[in-house]
């Protein structure tokens, strides 16, 4: 028998992976949660039919995610995660020494304990000292906060389900709020290339834009997301992801990373023609 | 009844787009080739079961083989165009005011026919006058050539079947003979994600570092592409793809284009640590 897990990415369009087991399949009180061991990409969790994070490929995602924000403002000491669940933020956070403090609030205890189980490549830091656990609402966690974080990281899943409150414009506000004054929001920004996730990307980067000063998409190549090429949002107060970044700063931290490099974080932000006229519509 | 196209990735990877009808169908001399209608993705051209080009993404492709080397290289007027059967890297090479002839040499005659009877968006200017079409083997063709050629682009098929020996030291050499002094090769350069395609694109790229000085991989984000993270080679005698680039030349032909732009130029070159490394190994 053959076992193949198939990703339903539009209406037209299926991705699939070859399973070698089913290692864990629970439906929590949030959403279907699966963890597969695969083929060609390793373990891979899967939420609700989307793959969240494999193996193979997390580390693009997870470098991204972080490494901009932390070598732009290089004093970020407090920050707020929300969702993130498998650990791979946490982990890739609690690299850079400026870090003190992560108040990490996931929705579902379920996913942390099954990637705490299946998942230890991403899992490995989440219970750090430096690390606080909330299994919460994160819409409700940000209300009334003022000038509490250096960083906000919103790795949500899509504005479909459990995820669709983190894309809207009230909750951008609190965010806002909740940043100290050269605070920097990252978010998950969907991808420009199929109808669905492009007017997401469209809608959010809107709403951020009405908020924030400083409101830019960054670009990462991640074979296992529809299209491969995905987005985050950069929105802050003060800081330009760009002008502001501190290349020495990075290069004098050795990190040897396997994704993000100086060149990359610049790259990141050059966008081909038809995204940025998405952007502008 | 639906329709699905599933194109194998690898033994453990497929994906499908929904297609709406087989427009053509032919085993030729060389290959099989189809041609599909899809809901997602436009007409789609396939060649042994492979996605050549697709409607919705080829501008991508067709953008970054051509504008690259001809805005290093402002004055280039020959060019010799080897595969592109489809006609997307003369239409694109014809927006260039310096080009002055084309030779193209396509293996397969039947991948052109059928291309202009289904793909009139790219195979519009395959009869122009700047262009001489040779329905004949690229390699025999740049066989004793010298000093002839500004710009040889070899728009191949992976390195199976009809399209291995375009991926040989000899047929390299023979290019390099074939180029004027300010010569650039660029190559499909395949992609470093799966194991198959990543030890292509290093052998490809270890053979042009013997012959020629100057020898880069630039990427390219094209979602119907295996990883939807793929690469060409750029090779030549005396110029570089980033020092030598020639911003305010491109700005000044105005071009409108939907994927390339100055910052992409530059970007395409900043590669990730993981490609980094698998190119030094």
């Amino acid at each position: 028998m053959e076992l193949w897990y198939t990703e339903v990415q539009t209406d037209n369009v299926k991705f699939s992976m070859r399973v070698k087991e089913t290692l864990f399949t629970k439906k929590s009180e949030f959403q279907q949660i699966d963890i597969l061991d695969t083929y060609d990409f390793g373990k891979v969790l899967v939420i609700d039919g989307w793959t969240m994070i494999t193996e193979k490929d997390e580390f693009i995602y997870h470098e991204m995610i972080t490494h901009v924000p932390l070598t732009v403002n290089t004093n970020i000491k407090n920050v707020l995660v929300i969702g993130a669940g498998d650990g791979g933020t946490v982990r890739e956070l609690l690299r850079f020494p400026s870090i003190e403090h992560i108040d990490m609030v996931e929705l579902d205890e379920e996913v942390v304990l099954a990637s705490e189980k299946f998942l230890p490549f991403t899992s490995c830091k989440l219970r750090d000292p430096k690390v606080k656990l909330y299994f919460q609402d994160g819409i409700k966690f940000v209300e009334g906060l003022e000038n509490k974080y250096d960083l906000i990281i919103v790795d949500s899943t899509d504005p479909i389900g459990p995820g669709e409150g983190l894309f809207t414009l009230d909750f951008y506000k609190n965010c806002y709020k909740a940043l100290t004054e050269n605070g920097i929001l990252v978010n998950q920004g969907e991808s420009p290339y199929y109808d669905m996730n492009k007017k997401e990307m469209q809608r959010a980067n809107k709403k951020l834009k009405e908020i924030f000063p400083i409101c830019e998409v960054y670009q990462y190549m991640i074979p296992t997301y529809p299209s491969g090429h995905w987005f985050f949002g950069f929105a802050s107060k003060t800081l330009h992801p760009v002008t502001d970044y501190n290349e020495e700063y990075y290069k004098s931290l050795n990190l040897e990373d396997q994704y993000y490099n100086e060149e990359i974080h610049k790259a990141a932000f050059a966008l081909p023609n038809y995204v940025k006229n998405l952007l502008k519509e």
